[in-house]
């Protein structure tokens, strides 16, 4: 699939604020980044550093004050979509270090709290077929409602209120798997068909040795995602981090199917 | 200094568990290793992962029930104490590429509530001076009280109550230093004085182009510190979790000053 | 002062749903009611009860289906403005029944965390001097942001952030008086100049033997304020609870000064 | 049912507090009080005051330091146990006024947040039939473990790992009822049977036109229950709230079945 993707971001900021951007399509074998363009306006510093595990760029930089950033690209995704079910769990033991990590409760992913659910809902099954479950369990009782869910909400309360956004499903997927001592992490994406467009987050778990995409919405196949970062949760893989006030003005994205 | 540090954990599992183990002092310059001897009944299989940002190492294994386990080692601390207030605060953008994940909001360490909070009371200091004002203000502010919080208490909940034991001081102070864009990590460590004995939790802000260790506490000085490992809070360098039930028996930390 | 008194709701609601209604100024001695009006579509069934304590009523209905109502009065308040300062502490052994409940934790308000705060920041002053320099020391330190909270926002995040709406405002003014044992309790009012415009919420405390209203954004004085209902704090004397999906399409509020 | 009960607590006070204690019997037509005697140590005020809902006293007082208190009764109970199936759901415009507030959230039963889950859950039962199946569902998911929660757990927190006390049973039950507009209060008990003993906890629903009692536990059964006080939940009906530190000694409750 090959789709072109187009951002804009404006926002409001009465002061010099530093910012971390991370919104660029990863550049990673499986995905093609063709003419990628990033403009914006008044920055007084800027650096790029790698994203966690090495996927995707972070862009820190300074305002001058009010920040406006365009993003644009085109990718062509080459992913062989690969069924969950069949995938074995890997015990903690065999698990390399880089993976570990992603096995500790974070910010909006508080596993530890999930222990006995998951002993209890999903105990009789294993590594690839206990996600699939997990995964279709969230599908079958959750709506997807814009604007149910915030900045503070947690896997806990998507998890009583059974319903948020893309974030809220990707991150009791999360909670679930790492409960069940499955190493995931959060993935920051775009993809086409997700309504109202917007940026979109799905989930990867550790299984059968790498990792695998999962989007706990059903929006988006493995195919039609494109990567932007990684993370422990949405925490650590925001779109734009701020460290000063910053009042939203306008945010468009956009990703088209073009092939 | 030298210290000799016995540790021993008795924890009761009805049934096959895998935990993640990080209580070994770590191999490091500043801190010299004697004679380090772990042992442990029961485990089925057993690994070592480095720990985060290579320091440390954490032990992977699953027991085959009941847990109990022994560590021995001799440290000598060969570190400079260095006052914190003439550090200089670093940029984002010229932060090195692994300390940016310091910056983020965590479970325990939800730093962007905190801002306002920072902006109002520090917004007249800078980098070492500003976290020496941050150490300060708990310090005279907060009460150490063995028993007061739990495993679920947040940076935001010892605020609150303005008590806690070292984990949740250590918190707050992270969570003021992030909200001022200066990265903080949380380190677990031994160290003497600790009055009850106990594993103890300090925090290293990134200041100068360098981390710098500060006890929120004040129980500790810099040279009396023994480093076990680091983590974005306690959620991510626990010294035990545990992926299924566990009840704690006995559990007991020596720390003597032998010279 | 004389204030109109004009309020639109207008819900979609999938189905047939219970709906509590609380929106209309209370006839009390010191605001008298005048040519009161309120209509509303769609209603199964239909009944008033007093509201707590007496004060104002609420409304019980079930819907058929979409939901909307229309409220006018106009209000004439005579009510004498009184210094809060001097008014004086009232022991717990010599406090009415009815004001005990609000020295209670409550949803919103969890004080019971705030109480060494409250010793440590305020503990030099008592009664209604306490009171007013809770007053004062949120409005220097908090700022009105419309939009910036959410109906699960408490006075613990709200002190957090430093930033909320009247509601929060009030929650965070009623924590820190219950943890003083001062009774307080939310007021759900009308008050002109409340920018932008929208239903109000400030607070009661007991002093001095009776009820004392503080508006704790500092937007109304008590002469200018009308009195809708009064509770623990918003969960108790909310405008509208709905036992079921219900999706806002508009809700206009507007109070004029006419005399 | 006649029970002999017997409590004696013993609290460190550094200074004068004010504090509110209910723990008597309540005397009431279904449990006829004996011999009630209650004796502290050390007050400098005292007084009582009726509790919510008229049921059981109130006790306000000041200690002058160190508090310790007994308190002995003997209690025969005459209740008919009624099956919880059979009774009907009053629709919300035909409950009695005092019964309203025990629709709203409150601080431990933030029901507002379970709607979903119990429209999905309990969606296809009524009234007692569906309380019944309430109880049910947490009686055959969740453990009775003594310590694992604390003052701060909300139904959410219990909801989520399915393991606590009395307390914590109590309010998810109570939580459930009200998403379903079911009026549920929490009652503040003595019963036998407790292990280990202690204060007890179970709840009342408002089901065809009366209050029934519901042990969520299902350590008790409505003709062994000795009430003591009801409220919106343990923050409105502790048996000991303090304005000021209290640090427990000891505390004991005997409960013992006599006829």
């Amino acid at each position: 699939m090959i789709l072109d993707i187009a951002v804009d971001l404006d926002y409001e900021m009465p002061e010099p604020t530093d910012l971390i951007l991370q919104i660029e399509a990863a550049f990673l074998p499986d995905q093609q980044v063709w003419n990628p363009g990033i403009s914006m306006n008044a920055t007084e510093h800027f650096n790029r550093i790698e994203g966690e595990d090495g996927i995707g760029e972070r862009i820190m930089l300074r305002t001058t004050g009010n920040y406006s950033c365009s993003y644009r690209a085109r990718v062509e995704i080459n992913r062989t979509e690969q069924a969950i079910e069949p995938l074995e769990f890997v015990p903690i033991h065999q698990l390399p270090s880089d993976a570990v990590r992603y096995l500790m409760p974070s910010r909006y992913c508080p596993s530890d709290q999930m222990q006995s659910f998951v002993a209890a809902e999903f105990g009789d099954s294993m590594g690839g077929e206990r996600i699939a479950a997990m995964r279709d369990w969230i599908n079958t009782r959750y709506q997807y409602v814009p604007g149910s869910s915030g900045p503070q909400t947690t896997a806990i309360d998507t998890f009583i209120q059974r319903q948020g956004v893309c974030r809220d499903f990707a991150h009791v997927l999360i909670a679930l798997a790492r409960a069940s001592a499955i190493p995931a992490r959060f993935v920051s994406v775009y993809a086409p068909y997700v309504d109202p467009q917007d940026f979109h987050a799905v989930v990867e778990v550790y299984l059968g040795g790498s990792w695998h995409l999962i989007d706990a919405t059903g929006m988006a196949r493995a195919n039609q995602i494109v990567r932007i970062g990684v993370g422990q949760d949405a925490a650590e893989v925001p779109f734009l981090s701020s460290f000063g006030p910053a009042f939203l003005q306008t945010q468009t994205v956009n990703v088209n199917v073009v092939g």
